[in-house]
């Protein structure tokens, strides 16, 4: 492969890019447009040097994705070259469909589309977008449909990158898995990013050296890949860092609680425009934004679905404005951390195993649960005077995660093994996950303060079987 | 001084804050508004990861001054602790009047406020900025005034806030020095951070160990500091770091190629509106611009001015569009690299040294600059049939810099040297940057092509007596 | 405290010492013989880079007992610089017993002495070894003692270094703890220097940044420190640091092994001294060796207690030159990992459990161990032809250790808890060790292929129950 | 290439080697001795932690020489791996002649000889010693020799070993040069492990990300190699740390003076045993020294050429037992940096020129030298009473070293240039280097006050034109 260009990187020192790919690169906005997301939403609010971009991020899956990649053409024992040039050409469009601040909006997706439809500003298919899990990557799809005649003028073929990305079963089943699977470039490459950006590094380390060592000992077997045994300790940093970061980044408690302010915000919007009493404004940019989404995109309303552009228009909204300029918001979260958790909670494995049963969450199911959960709690506190919750008086976040590690496999005599059956450390962690908070509560304080400091001891006691229960009855 | 809070800074490690520091900072528009300001401007489009903000950095420089102001303080004999919490406000405030993307339209600054002027949309007292040297500092003035009553409502006194920031000469002359002088918090910052999120580190380092050795090396003698020889190789270290930072990121040729064009944009845009043939929407929030610059600020009126909303209202704009997707635009670099330069320019360090010497640029000036030597080219080029060249075809820019490092002192048996007298190392940094290209020239790739190959070449021999002579001309 | 020198330390940056302190370790051999004294014994024969030494580290505790002292004074509100200065030098005396090849040989130490006084070479009360955990902390104090005269011409008052040393349960015990107690600056010190010369950071990361997180959030309470809840991410990363270091460096099964050989070497070459039947300038020399562990050190036998005369004697050994020239052992290794431990023993936590509780073993009764042990096998094994064991075609090696956290108290409102009962990753870490093997068994490869393949594996159905009677039976 | 086992190493992460390889290295005494030689001699006695060895830098090249190797293959268009096997074997082998403490006492090596062939220990054709610039050299191909039949044993070719190490001008030219040229994998690995064992990076670095992308612009043009300017900055890096390890640590003052002392100590018992008068230990031991610089080892006496036994044997001496607990040496320093030395030198490149022009000295040569220098000065201190100095109380060290970059060619349109005239840092570097001391003057503290401090206030006038005739006397 011959490099026309190196851009520098401060994870993987120099990303290197073919003639092609600069010039797919440059001047595309569809790709360009990544500079404008940030890759973490709102999590800069906690760590402020969290402001690396889905566009880095990108380039770092290229580099990463082509690492693995030559590795199991070499273990297949054939180095395909054009085939590696499709692979990075994927990797590089993975992200595309991205909305602005990436996964925080995206469970408001399937709503912001139906009232756009409803108000008449797009006309979509809904089926792929119900259908879909991650409503971003079929988003990415439409995209890289359009993308398919520059895609052919600088010699690639469309429906190869596209059968890479999208078709997870088909013949490169091996090579779409390191673009998208259990354990592929797109998670090596932000476990090390999100790390150097946050800073949040701590017991805990990825290096170049943790990647070289896990590439080299990938070994194809039949249609899969596992690792020699020489890799684990290597694996086993992997699986602690990501857990790390969960804990300490993506589910800080405030993290979640800014995410969680932003996406109300949003909500309500999206319901006062489809009832017609929006901001104009406002309601213009949703339909702009519900156009992108369904892959309605030209060459101004591109630069819409931007962190930039969804700032300056809900500046117009005062809350958002408290929440740009960072004002404490007006809630008080009921655990922050695993200790206090474990106070409220006696049995957090088996309370969270049922949230994360739920599978990735809709607005809708959410506020169900939050409603079914609230009225619970008002029977609970019936007897106190004057305390009465209002289902907006109650934020309820809930991630959805995956960070188990059954899946990556170790060879040994006996034939590939999970790593958490052969590594103590791995299956701690693991155990650690489990009791650890997948889901917060946020009360408002105001709401608190007015049902006075015992309703609210009181309500430690009950949160276990009122959850329980809440979601089981969703779950029916 | 106690601490209720500790910001996770990758440079730093953990910058600590105390509870009125984050009462202040939390929910202040003033400064919140710095985390959607990029520090490096456009250099993203070059080193894409560097996304850092204003508000991590001054966050850093907060945390720098405490350490710079606490050891001088030691030398003094006394550590006055009312005073180093006024210094650490006035470090957080230091950068909280730089426009959108930072340092890259300071340039039009004051050109921008005549227009608006002119229009009506602001009343200024234009002798503030007509005669300061860098205008983001008069903005930064006039809202810290505007922060006053917030300042005593917390305790500080905003008068000492003032003097430390803007007084220089006066009483607390030490202090005002750590925070904006030869030597000062602000640059120490600055080093290790865009290093960082560049990733641009390249046969340079310089690490909190550096930092530590620096300042527990200052030494406070009459009205000045000094440093024992202990820390020169660190202090070298520094200003190795800070050269290769200069060549690398902020004067790198496609940085300031992309500044430039945005420059240009911005400029026309000013002069449409000027004349009454502007964007309505583009010459609005030119206005809202400049009420912002001359510290009249609201609630909603502040979030505008941010990177984030300039390119919201510039997206309008078919060649700020092209320049957010990194379109390679249209010119040719007459020289990029050292080697390029000095084969253009026989006496690089002259004409460095000439155009040094203008100072601080006016955008006006550097017009008539530009228009003298465009003049002096097509004399020239004109025995070149069809080939001449508009000023519109040409760019040209400066960077005015001051790396020299006459002013940092080391402390002798002889008394204070400068640390250019006793390091080659930093003399041979110094020539060294004495020779490197200061301004750069750029072509429109579709005017040469008119005049052909052989012109340019002829123009090579001639840039060295014509930017001699423009230069001369203009500084008369 | 006025500092006169600053010694250059990859892992703390400067290592500063006053002018006293500069005054006793320069030309002082019982200080400077610790150059001469590897850290980690025959790690570098696995790691080859790890040969800092005894010496380095010392300045490291005297760096970071510094950090604790001083927090602790703050705390109790009175920094004390004379106690400063004597935690320091107790610092950098706290290993100056060491043996050659620091724990390596520790099994052996009164093995040594018994032999040494039956030959008259010493006279010495066995009484203060045999009540010893750790043979090389008498010898420390004997060496501690014949300083005496050299502290107190330097301003130090000896009995207070020695309370700080060994008088834990003193007044000074807040002091004593950090300097060798569960959590000391004797740990924190060689966590960092082994990750970092034997370059085994994986997953793991134990930085400056943590250190002083950790330290500026260490609370006294009473007469004990605990730790606020902020350092509490820190604090897990040391824990996981400390056991990968365990799992990857001090408990790699070829250190172990290579261990067991030497250790080997020298207790065969004791016993053939004792019988009369030894190398003669090896039993000169082992007598100088115990001379050094009873405190009869003069100005040149000093410096026959090193790595590097102890290396010039056995070169005459040639089992030992088979060692230095890492000859591979002809040795089989039943387990190498937790993996192959786990299909031992099915009950590892146990197993591991019984044998921790030996206790900080003695060579005779590893022996007497290893025999019962191979009196089992042989039963076993009785039926195959040709096979038979001797003690000597065995080598079973046990590491004392206690990496359980449970001593490390985080501040809550209810009090102080134990770290492993709030942190999960905690608890999952100690879970981990627990499984994880405290012990090995090599068996010498030519008694193997006599026995064939068949009955080695019919060998580890019964380890686990013949572990087990072995160890019940020595510990009656 | 399909390999075995990865040594685990802090600067290259892990080194892999092949089958072969390892069957090589482990157990053969002419390797592993390396561990047992420290790299960087009495470095440690400064530099603590500078106790890494022979052996973990010659992975090191191994490593890196096939980095280079492979890409000098694939611009050749042909990856010979057989070649490729060899080339990491005469890495491997390249340091296997250094004596004890590396370099600190190549310089007497001659003269060891001499005495020994005169005394009748050994029998060797001294020509080949007389001859060579770098004595250990010529072991090293003596003990290569040796090595042929192991070497043919695991199927490599003994010639093509050697002569990749030692024909530097044959067919292999190219790789030789990277085995031990101007820029060569020794340099590159050197540089990046002495800053790492010493911690001495200061406003310096050089990581993994500079080494590969200096490998991946190496250009072969015709017999010779060149870099892309791609690579510049990054040769820029490996300069700048070249430069400050020499000033900081190779070249300290008190490195320097350990290392002469330790010289004096042994030059002392050369000429002792020569005369006869020599402690007969000791001159048993330099019998045996010779022996292994003249190739004639046996698997007792190898490992007697380690720095361990060294120790061992020269702790006869007081004077030795004072440099091993670095007592303070009895000598004045009369420059210690750039700055002491610019007070003394009015033209210092002058003088370093003179100095350097003598090339790799001889013991012999520098002792004639200091003897005419002492000679001048006695001449010039007539006057004062009571004060002459013998060539005893005066040591003269001098470092030779060729820092210089002009060898290092850059690819531009106008050909290859050298780094030196394209690069005004380079430039600068070698401007500071050829200023920088190249030459130490100590004299001992006794003599200096007899003499009175005017006296040696006098001296440093006259230093300049004494060196200058002393060297030009010696010069004919």
């Amino acid at each position: 492969m011959k490099f026309k260009k190196a851009v520098r990187d401060p994870i993987h020192g120099f990303i290197k890019l073919t003639e092609e790919e600069v010039r797919l690169i440059d001047g595309e906005p569809l790709i360009q447009r990544l500079r404008y997301v940030k890759q973490l939403g709102f999590v800069y609010l906690v760590y402020p040097t969290a402001t690396h971009t889905r566009f880095d991020h990108s380039l770092g899956v290229l580099h990463v994705a082509t690492l693995l990649g030559t590795r199991i053409m070499q273990q297949l024992g054939n180095v395909d070259e054009d085939l590696l040039r499709h692979i990075r050409v994927a990797a590089l469009l993975h992200d595309i469909g991205h909305l602005p601040f990436s996964h925080s909006f995206e469970i408001l997706t399937k709503h912001l589309l139906h009232m756009a439809v409803a108000r008449g500003c797009v006309e979509v298919d809904m089926a792929q977008f119900d259908a879909a899990r991650k409503p971003h990557e079929v988003t990415t799809q439409l995209l890289v449909n359009k993308l398919g005649p520059r895609l052919s003028e600088l010699g690639y073929d469309p429906s190869l990158v596209a059968e890479l990305l999208f078709g997870r079963d088909g013949r490169y089943r091996l090579f779409s898995n390191i673009l998208t699977g259990v354990f592929d470039a797109d998670r090596l490459d932000y476990i090390m990013r999100d790390m150097y950006f946050t800073g949040a590094a701590v017991g805990t380390s990825f290096t170049h050296i943790d990647l070289e060592r896990i590439v080299e000992n990938l070994e194809v077997v039949g249609e899969n890949f596992q690792f020699n045994e020489k890799a684990r300790v290597n694996l086993e940093g992997y699986l602690i860092t990501r857990y790390n970061l969960y804990r300490h980044v993506y589910l800080h408690h405030k993290t979640v609680l800014f995410t969680e302010v932003a996406r109300n915000i949003l909500a309500e919007d999206i319901e006062k425009c489809g009832e017609g009493s929006g901001d104009p404004q406002i309601c213009q940019y949703l339909c702009d934004l519900a156009r992108f989404a369904t892959g309605n995109v030209d060459e101004v309303n591109i630069w819409k679905a931007t962190d930039d552009y969804f700032v300056s228009v809900f500046i117009r909204d005062a809350k958002f404005r408290d929440l740009l300029s960072r004002k404490p918001p007006d809630y008080v979260t009921l655990w922050k951390r695993e200790k206090d958790f474990l106070e409220v909670f006696k049995d957090p494995v088996r309370i969270n195993d049922l949230v994360d049963k739920i599978g990735p969450i809709h607005w809708a199911l959410l506020n169900r649960l939050k409603k079914k959960f609230v009225e619970r709690l008002n029977i609970e506190l019936s007897e106190v005077v004057n305390c009465r919750l209002s289902p907006d008086d109650v934020i309820l976040s809930y991630v959805s995660f995956d960070p188990y590690a059954e899946d990556l496999f170790i060879t040994t005599a006996m034939g590939p093994l999970s790593i958490s059956d052969i590594s103590p450390l791995v299956k701690a962690v693991d155990e650690a996950w489990k009791g650890a908070p997948h889901f917060f509560l946020y009360i408002r304080k105001g709401a608190l303060e007015k049902c006075g400091e015992k309703a609210v001891k009181s309500l430690e006691f009950v949160l276990e079987p009122l959850m329980d229960l809440a979601v089981r009855r969703i779950s029916n």
